[in-house]
Formats: C-alpha cells, structure tokens, sequence
C-alpha cells in the first residue's frame, strides 16, 4: 500500500473542516449532523471519523482556528515600534474579522462557540484558552501601553485588559446581529475614549 | 365557567418561562425539548401551548425579560446627577449581571440568544432589538459625558458608543467562560482607561 502523504493528511482534514464550516453556518452546531458533515465533505463516515471522533471535535477544531488567525495578527500588530494606538491597532482586527465574516464565515461561529462553552464543559475548555489566549495578546499591549507612557506606571494589566478587551466581542455582536457599524466608525469612537499618540 | 384572571395569566406563563429557563440552562436551547418543558413546568402541552405557540417564542421572552432589567437599571443610572463615570456605571452594571448568574440564571441565556440569532432570522429580530436597546442607553450616556465635559463638543456618539458598549459583553463573557473576572476589577481598569470625574 502506498504511503498517505502529510499533506494529503492535511487536505482530507481541511475539507472535513470546511464542509463543517457549511454546515454549522447554515444550520448551527446543535442542528447540523454528522451525517450533513459526510455528505458536504463527500467523504465516508470512516473516512471523517479517521480525524474527527465527535462533531464537539471538529467544533474544537474550527473554533481554535478562528482565534489564531486573530492572534496572529493581533501578536504582529502590537509588536511594531511605535506602538499603534488603541484606535489603529483596534481597526486592523476589525477589519480582518470583516474580512472573515460572509454567510459561511467561522467568525459566525464564534458566537456559537461562546453558547456552547456554557453547556457542554468540553467546549468550556477550549473556548476558554482561545478567550485566554486573546487576552494575553491585550495583556502584553497594556504593558506596552502603559511603557510609552500613555497609560500611568502603576496601572493594572489584567484590569485594564479585562476592560479594554470588550472591544471585540462588542464588534462582532454589532457587526453580525445589527449590521450597521464598521471598523473606521468603530476606530473613531475609540479614538475619542483613547486619544493617545499621534492621530492617524 | 369561571372567568380567568389577568394575575392567573401571568403567573402562569411565568411559571412556564422558569421552568424553560431551568431547561435551557441545563441543556442548551437546540437540545431543550417542549416535552421538557411540559414535564419541568407540571403542566400539560396544551395549557403551555396556549402561552406560547413554539421553544423559539420562549427563548424570546426569556431574552427579553434579560435584557429588560439591564436595560431598566442603566436608564435610571445615566440619568442621575451628577453624571457617573464610566467606571462607577459599569460597576453597578456587572455587579447586576453577576448577581444574575447562578446556574439556572437568565444570563447563561443570552450568549445562546447571540448564537441563534445568527442562525434563526425570526430570533434575529428580537435579539437585534435587545442589543439596540441596551445600545440606546449608551447613546444617551455618551451625550451625557460630551455635555459634562468629559468628551469632546464635536464628539460621534454613534461611534463612540459602538466602541464603550463592548465593555458588557467583554464582561459576560469573561465571567461565564474564563471566571476570573469581578465587577471590581472591571472597574478599575475602566477608571485607568477613561478617568473623568472625580475618583471614586
């Protein structure tokens, strides 16, 4: 038998993800099927149970995904000298969250994520890390904040961060359930609650 | 045959809305049947039908009913003279959310609103109307700190309301999920981002 390349490896279970993808932004997580997932996928149930034992598994998998793409940029962003403001750095992820965001978008799945994380205590976890691991991101730029003085010397981080961090929940709720506000209106508005730095 | 009371109503239909409640914070909307609520309530499916036509007509009323009080305490809040300050309102917000989320409470429902909401469009409605609600309130806050000097003359209140109301979400979600996070703490990361007024 010829060997399964890691990259064939790979494809099978990214399109075993974007089939899920479909489904759960057409139907939501609790309605969708493994059995919608086979036939998106035009796989087999074997072939989808080989990578993914349970839908809660590929819900993990599609969930972790959204944030690090986030966290990536976020990690960039607030690593370049000088440090954007809150209103520029805020406007580059609201833009790539939009950017992410069409009818079968995982930035439509976030919230599901956050409904599911309060009822099945295996989703809790994973959802946790990916709330943490945000949140570490504006950990590090409250430091960094507070070291170009626009914030005092003694500041809190983890308060100013549970605080600021509101930010983009806010965002996507906005921005998928009303539909009326934008990243540039959005940077506006911080930009008056948070003046610091150069205007843009 | 005896005519029905207004109050025998009413108390009957909150009694099926605990009784959903009980149910949805157990598990999960999608998984919540009307047979379990029937069965939680004591009451037959057609005195509950007669109440509400479907699971998605209660989770409705719950949503609202969770809204309403946020949305009660806050208008009394931003109306008080003299004005407080982002922190001191906040504050009083989440310890009203907190107060809220037990195990069986209406807060752990309203993530789950946000979710269906993206996947139901008659939910949409309603949970749109919420967030406009609860946005409307903020709208009136921000006119009330450009009036107290706190913010600019020419200040865009749609705009920099978009970005403050996150601070709630923010909260809910670091509360119900992560658990590490009190209305105090917020509070004091607020006043360090937005110190206007006098301290505390």
């Amino acid at each position: 038998m010829p060997r399964v390349s890691e990259e064939h490896l790979e494809r099978r279970r990214q399109q075993i993800l974007d089939a899920a993808r479909l489904c759960f932004a057409r139907k939501g997580f609790h309605e969708t099927s493994m059995q919608d997932v086979f036939a998106e996928s035009e796989l087999s149930a074997g072939a989808v149970y080989r990578y993914f034992k349970s839908k809660d598994e590929i819900i993990g998998a599609l969930a972790t995904q959204t944030t690090v793409s986030l966290r990536a940029l976020m990690t960039e962003l607030i690593r370049v000298d000088p440090l954007p403001p809150p209103d520029r750095l805020v406007e580059s992820l609201a833009e790539h969250l939009v950017a992410n965001s069409g009818p079968e978008s995982p930035l439509r799945l976030v919230p599901q994520a956050w409904a599911l994380a309060l009822v099945d205590p295996e989703a809790a976890e994973y959802v946790k890390e990916a709330i943490r691991g945000i949140r570490d991101c504006w950990y590090e730029y409250t430091e960094r904040m507070r070291d170009a003085g626009w914030l005092p010397a003694d500041t809190d981080i983890h308060a100013v961060a549970t605080a600021i961090m509101g930010v983009l929940p806010g965002f996507i709720l906005q921005h998928l359930i009303i539909g009326d506000i934008d990243p540039q209106t959005l940077a506006r508005g911080l930009r008056t609650l948070l003046p610091y730095g150069p205007a843009a």
